[in-house]
């Protein structure tokens, strides 16, 4: 192989793909990202097995082949190197890499060893501008779960619903689900569970994107692509919980509460209730009142926020990691807060978007 | 007592002060801040029994007092709260601590459990303006030696010389030399080694900082002062190395190389010699080339950079992080680099700066 491009370039796929990377000692190729000649321009690729991510650049082709490189060298030099085109070629498994300034060889492994990452050749079941997926699944993957003890929840559902598109995560603490309004019906109806991995890594890669989204589906895998980025991805199996039966119907206690202020309280109950992670929430529909309490060893606090309140006065107690990610991510400056009781489900939404919806649990003050 | 002042002060005062902060199971104390009214004014102070800090700010004193309160807590709780002013009270040894938003509890200590932080009446040794202090201590600081081997080597040096201040640092592989030129003749010679944390907290208490900084001595303890602000630390017990007899003089080979460069290549040199840690610098007087070598497990990288050349060729091997923390440091965008032998110690100065000197001991390649 012998290619040569321009360092930037490079830089972006890598910092694309280093996450993907994991150090395995049983298993050392999947640190090493794979470069390969494709078509004209240079294919760089790292995959941990779950999931795979390719990476196209536009490179001067000499001679074609393939090498795999440890992608923490490689991203150090990367970095280091402030060069403007880099060459890169291999000497059977060195990989021979020169610039103006420097003369490097890295030692590589046989690209021959590297997991094939699996393609999709059907049409996208559907295709959506960036923001839009991306906006989705910023809203929902915190709250997807990460251990082991149901699979099914450590994942993100993305299920058609007529002209909707729901994204949905939850660990089943909380909740959260993002309606997405299809431009056209599926052909055929979808609902498949996305490793939470898979969906963190999409976000970062929708956030560094612009333009259209694919979304291509087989039996057992899942490809998102845009521009010059796919990432290809297993799916979970099983069947994802009936979330809709817990899904709260009306409230007793409807607040309206400025979002960042909400956000702040929550941080200042964490200080406090370090131990318990408590936060109970005091509404008193007679002054216009949000109280929110929280105590530990090191003391107590209480916080008090004027709000609009309608139905009747309430309280509830939450967990304050579950309250401060959802504020952490909604856009509208304010929130309504709704609750039926202190055993049942709490409802955040923001003001004026009905497409967004985060259940909380309370827990025992 | 019964206090009440802005936010913005106390953020200022805990940042100065949270860093020498201390968490003990034996002597919990040391994890808090006293917070004192003094004379008009509020003073918190921080202690870790070797070094102590002490901060005044303006308040509004309706009961003079004292108390202790949680270092974390305390600045959680402010960073959190974004109300203008807070009041601070005591009932007992629980802290009321309240604000436009906020009523808080937290359970300090009593204050006469708090180490006391011996002050130095006496007149300062010298006073200079802050720039000149904090330029030098930054220079230095980082060459000391943090670990028990040596105690008079975990210290920086504070040695006058005629009209001249010596700020010396070493950890006997590489050495730092700052020279300041004093406006007088000092009454007394000076020559004090202060821990080498102390001189970090310096260094960022004089970043901070504007004007004037006095720095009073006694028997076995140094007080700098600034501001508002001073800090009293212990000194090293010991005799400093006779550190002049190992400076180079005159060299073999001088080559003049820009800072960034050679900094940006040593770095490089790093991500190839992770095991060693070791740089081998070769210069070319013929060609006027400096090329940097490296070489490891994962593979080898040579840099090659035009430079200046005086006197002959001449190869060295240095650690590329004690190289590397003084390119960092150097404000010229240029250095000399000076070496005789490669069993020699090498010299870096800044290009038109003789106050500064820093010798590396070379190892072998």
């Amino acid at each position: 192989m012998k290619v040569s491009c321009k360092r930037e370039n490079i830089l972006k796929a890598l910092n694309s793909l280093s996450r993907v990377v994991t150090t395995s000692s049983t298993l050392p190729i999947l640190g090493n990202v794979l470069v390969k000649t494709d078509q004209g321009r240079m294919k760089l690729s790292a995959t941990d097995l779950e999931m795979g991510v390719n990476f196209w650049l536009g490179a001067k082709i000499e001679e074609e082949g393939e090498v795999t490189i440890p992608a923490r060298i490689f991203v150090d030099y990367i970095n280091n190197n402030s060069d403007e085109n880099i060459d890169i070629g291999t000497d059977g498994q060195v990989v021979v890499v020169n610039s103006d300034h420097y003369s490097t060889k890295i030692n590589g492994l046989a690209a021959d060893e590297f997991p094939i990452i699996p393609r999709i050749k059907e049409e996208p079941v559907f295709e959506m501008m960036v923001e839009t997926l991306q906006d989705a699944v910023s809203k929902v993957v915190f709250a997807a779960s990460t251990g082991e003890t149901n699979p099914t929840l450590a994942g993100v559902l993305f299920r058609s619903d007529k002209d909707n598109l729901k994204v949905v995560a939850t660990d089943s603490y909380r909740l959260a689900e993002r309606v997405i309004k299809l431009k056209k019906v599926l052909e055929k109806d979808l609902s498949v569970i996305v490793p939470t991995k898979t969906v963190a890594e999409l976000n970062r890669m929708l956030s560094n994107s612009m333009g259209e989204v694919g979304v291509y589906v087989s039996d057992n895998q899942i490809m998102f692509r845009v521009d010059d980025m796919e990432i290809v991805s297993r799916l979970v199996e099983g069947n994802y919980p009936a979330y809709e039966s817990i899904m709260p119907t009306g409230s007793v206690t409807r607040v309206v509460v400025g979002t960042k202020e909400l956000l702040r309280d929550t941080k200042m109950a964490a200080v406090f209730s370090r131990e318990t992670q408590k936060i109970k929430l005091m509404v008193d529909k007679d002054v216009g009142m949000l109280k929110s309490l929280s105590k530990g060893q090191t003391g107590e606090n209480i916080s008090k926020m004027e709000v609009e309140v309608e139905g009747a006065s309430g309280e509830i107690t939450f967990n304050t990691r579950y309250l401060s990610d959802v504020l952490a991510v909604v856009d509208s400056s304010k929130i309504i807060l709704e609750m039926t009781d202190k055993l049942k489900p709490g409802l955040v939404k923001p003001l004026n978007d009905d497409l967004y919806r985060y259940i909380i649990m309370p827990v025992k003050d």
